[in-house]
C-alpha cells in the first residue's frame, strides 16, 4: 500500500482564487447533471492540505470534477444544482478501516468483562445461536444508518454472510471493502474451510466490478487460522487480485501463543509465510516489535488502528507514532459495536490524538490534523485506494461530507482541524454524499427506513436477551 | 468529604411497584405545583442502584418529593403536570467537578503544543489581554449553554471575576460551586493577594445563602501559591465555612518542583501545611504516591478526575482505581475548554472507563456503572453535597435529566449503564431540570439566548485572533 512519507508534511496551503483542477468541461457536466457543494470551508486533505475558504466542489456523476473557490467553480458550471454549505466545513468522507458491522445488534450486550469470558460466555454463544443471513442484513442496515449519520462514506468489514452485507451496503449507497471471514472452525455460514473458500470465490467474482463494493479475502487471525490456510488465503487473494484483511498482533496472548508455537512474533510469523504485501490491511497491530514495524513498512502492509476498542478490551496501545514514522499507512477503525460500543470515527480521532499524547508523554505526538488525516487519506492509503478516495481532488470519487460547526460545544472555532477532532460529534454531520449521490441531507438518512431498522433491532435484542444467559 | 466505601457495591435493585419514599403529602404538592417526570426508566443511582422501569419522579418546588413506579407516583399526585419520558432514561443530572468555564471563548485556540509553550505563548497572553468581566460573562453563558445541552446540572469552577460567573450561572438556572482564584501573581481582576482575599470575602458573603450557588475559596496550586498563602487560603475557607478548590499533583514538573523546594511530594506538602480536610476538592491528582492516597482518604479530600484534559496535555493518568479502592470520593471534570476541548461529561465517562482499562490491562478496572457513579454521586460526594444532589431520591434537589436512547448509535439497548457511558453523546440529552425548573426541553435551552451568545463568541474569536500572535 502506498507510503507517501513519515508524518506527512503539515502543509496548509490556502487557496485564494481559481480552481485546483477541473476534469470535466462545463458543457459535459451541464444540463442539471452537475452538483456543486458551495460556500463552505473546504478541508481538501490533499498533499498540500489545501484549505479553501468560501470554496466549492463540483460533482458530475460519481466523480469530483472541480475543487476551487465558490466564485470560480460556479462560473465554470453555471447550470449546476447548488447545495449550500455556507458557514460549514466540507471534507472528504470518513473511512472506517475496521469493523464487523452486523455486530451492531450485539451493541453493549456485555461489557467490562475479561476478554476470554466476554468472547466465550457471551459473544460466541450469541453468534452461534442468532447469526444468520437475516441477522446480518438487519445488523448491516443499522450499522449503515449509524455510519452514514456520522459521516462515514467507506467502511471495511470482516464478518460472515458477507454477500448479504454487500447487498445491503449496495442498497444504502455506501462504499465498502468487504471480506468474508475464513477461520479454522465452523462459522455461521460455512461449516468448513473449503466451503468458506468456495463461498469467497463466488462472492468475489460477483462483486469485483461493482463501483462501490470491493470484495476481499479475510483470514481471521494467525491464532485462529493455520499456517497452511493463511498461505492458501493469501494465494486466493492474490489470484483474485483483491485485498486481504486480517487481525494481527492484537493481543498479548496472541503474541505469546505464536511465539510459543512458531518461535516468532505474529508479524514475523506472517512474513515467514510470505503473506505480507501491499494488499494486506492488518487490524489492531498493538504489539509489533521495532523489527516488525520495519517488516510492515518494507512490505507495504496497511494498518487499521482501533484505539477505542483496544482500550475497552484492555488489549494495549498500538505504537502509532512509530508506525507513522516508519512510513506505514495507518487508518482508523471502530471495530465491532460489541466492543466499542459505537461506529463513530469522530470518537476514534479524538481518542487517537489524546491516547498517543498521554502514553508517550508528548502533547505533540499526534496532532489534530494528523488525526483527521488518519481518518481520511490514511485509511485510503492503507486500503490502496488513495487514487479514488481520501481527499477532495478532481478525478476522485465524490465522497464528501458537510459538517455543522455552530454547536455550543464547537464555538468559537479558531482552527478547523481542532474543532473536528476535539469537539465535533457524529450528530454534527449535516450532509453525506457518496459516489456523487446525496445519501443524507440535513441529518436525515435518505437510503434506509430508519423506523423499520430500529424496530427490528429491538426485536433482535428481545430474542437474544431471552435466549442467552448473561454471566453473573 | 463523605466516603461511603471502596468501589461502592454494584448492587442493582429493580423496583417493581410502590414508592421509594415520599416526602411531601399529595395535598401540599397539589394544585398544579407538582411536576411528574413519568414513564421512563429511572436510574436512581441511590445506594442500591435502584432501577425503576416505567417509573416516575415527582417534583414539588425545587425538591424531589417521590420516586417510584409511574402508576404509584401518578396516583399519589393526581393533579400534577406530567412530563412524558416514555422510552427514555431518567437519571440525576451530571456533575462537572472541575472547569474554568469562561475559557470556552478560547476553545481550541492552540492545541498539540508542549504545556509550557501552550501556557506561556498562548493562554497567559490571551488571558492577560482579553479577560475582563465582559469576557467572563459571555464565556460563562457559552459554557452554560453547552453544559445544559449536555445534561450537566452542577459544575465546579475556578477562574477570575467569579462574582460575574455567579450572576450568569444564577441567571441561567444552573447549580454551581464557584471559587475565586487566589494566586501569587497579578490576576485579571485582582492585582494583589490582599485584593483577591478581600474580593473573595465579599463574594462568599454575597452568595453563601443562595439556593444554587455555593461560593468557594480557590488557591490555584502549590507551585503558584506560597505556603503561607496556602495556609491563609485554607484559614479563609474554614472561617467562611465554604469549600476549598485547588489543583494538586497534576503535572510531573509540579511534583519535582515541590520535592526540590520542600523535600516532600505535593499532597504530603499540602498536608504538612494542615490544609487538607473534608472541605477540599483537589483537581487532577495524577501523581499521588501510595502514601499520599492514604493521606487523601484519611483527610476526606475529594478528587476531580479530568481524564480527557490529562490525556490531551500529556500530564499522565490518575490512579483512579486505587483512589476508589482507598475510599476517596472521586468526581469527573472536563477542565477548561482550552484544554479538552469541550465540556461533555459523557466524553469524560467514556474516556475514564476506557483509559483505566487499558492502562491497568484489566477490562474490569472501571465499569460503566462506576463511570456513571463518578459523574453523579461521586461528584456529589467529592463536593460534600451528597445529601442534596447525585441521585434521584426523595428530599434531594430536583436536578435530573431525560436522555434519548433511540439513536442509531445507541440501539439496541441491552444495558442502561452501558448505553449511557459507551454510546451516548451530549446531543442525546432531551430535557434538563435543575432545582425543579425545566431549563432545557426537547434539546432547546430555555434560559439563555443562544443566537446572541454564539454571535458574541465569534466576535471574541475575531478580536482575539487579530490580537495575539500564534506560535509557528
Amino acid at each position: 500500500m502506498r507510503s507517501d512519507g513519515a508524518f506527512e508534511a503539515l502543509a496548509a496551503a490556502l487557496l485564494l482564487g481559481g480552481l485546483l483542477g477541473c476534469t470535466v468541461p462545463a458543457e459535459e457536466a451541464a444540463g442539471g447533471r452537475a452538483l456543486i457543494v458551495a460556500g463552505g470551508t473546504l478541508l481538501t486533505m490533499d498533499d498540500q492540505r489545501t484549505i479553501v475558504e468560501n470554496g466549492a466542489v463540483a460533482i458530475a456523476g460519481s466523480s469530483i470534477v472541480a475543487v476551487g473557490t465558490d466564485r470560480d467553480v460556479r462560473a465554470t458550471y453555471p447550470e449546476a444544482t447548488v447545495l449550500d454549505a455556507t458557514g460549514k466545513l466540507v471534507l472528504p468522507g470518513l473511512i472506517n478501516a475496521h469493523a464487523h458491522v452486523p455486530m451492531t445488534l450485539l451493541r453493549g450486550i456485555a461489557d467490562d468483562l475479561p476478554l476470554t469470558e466476554w468472547l466465550t460466555d457471551v459473544i460466541f454463544p450469541a453468534e452461534a445461536e442468532f447469526v444468520d443471513e437475516e441477522f446480518v442484513r438487519w445488523g448491516t442496515r443499522l450499522a449503515c444508518l449509524e455510519m452514514i449519520r456520522g459521516g462515514i462514506t467507506t467502511f471495511v468489514d470482516m464478518y460472515y454472510y458477507e454477500d448479504a452485507i454487500a447487498e445491503e451496503t449496495d442498497r444504502c449507497g455506501m462504499r465498502a471493502v468487504l471480506g468474508e471471514t475464513l477461520i479454522d472452525f465452523p462459522a455461521p455460514d460455512n461449516a468448513t474451510w473449503d466451503e468458506a473458500v468456495t463461498y469467497t470465490e463466488r462472492f468475489v467474482n460477483r462483486w469485483r466490478d461493482h463501483p462501490r463494493i470491493s470484495p476481499a479475502v479475510a483470514p481471521h487471525a494467525p491464532y485462529t487460522v493455520s499456517g497452511d490456510h493463511l498461505v492458501a488465503g493469501h494465494r486466493l487473494a492474490t489470484e483474485l487480485d483483491v485485498p486481504l484483511l486480517i487481525h494481527l498482533a492484537e493481543d498479548k496472548s496472541e503474541v505469546e501463543t505464536i511465539l510459543e508455537k512458531h518461535g516468532m512474533r505474529p508479524v514475523q510469523y506472517a512474513d515467514s509465510l510470505g503473506i505480507l504485501d501491499d494488499r494486506v490491511l492488518a487490524a489492531h497491530m498493538i504489539h509489533p516489535s521495532t523489527d516488525e514495524i520495519g517488516i510492515l513498512a518494507a512490505r507495504g502492509v496497511g494498518v487499521a488502528h482501533c484505539p477505542e476498542s483496544n482500550m475497552k478490551v484492555a488489549a494495549g496501545v498500538a505504537p502509532v507514532p512509530q508506525l507513522l514514522a516508519a512510513g506505514v499507512a495507518v487508518g482508523l477503525g471502530t471495530d465491532g459495536a460489541a466492543s466499542n460500543n459505537n461506529l463513530s470515527v469522530w470518537d476514534e480521532m479524538d481518542t487517537a490524538a489524546k491516547l498517543h499524547k498521554v502514553t508517550t508523554g508528548d502533547p505533540t505526538a499526534l496532532d489534530a490534523q494528523t488525526a483527521l488525516a488518519l481518518a481520511t487519506r490514511g485509511g485510503a492509503r492503507a486500503l490502496d485506494m488513495v487514487d479514488q478516495i481520501g481527499s477532495l481532488e478532481p478525478g476522485k470519487r465524490a465522497d464528501l461530507i458537510i459538517v455543522n460547526i455552530d454547536g455550543y460545544h464547537q464555538q468559537p472555532v479558531y482552527d478547523p482541524y481542532s474543532v473536528l477532532v476535539y469537539s465535533t460529534q457524529a450528530s454534527d454531520v449535516e450532509t453525506v454524499i457518496i459516489d456523487g449521490r446525496v445519501v443524507m441531507k440535513s441529518g436525515t438518512v435518505l437510503t434506509l427506513d430508519a423506523d423499520e431498522v430500529l424496530t427490528r433491532a429491538q426485536e433482535y435484542r428481545d430474542r437474544i436477551r431471552a435466549g442467552i444467559t448473561h454471566p453473573q
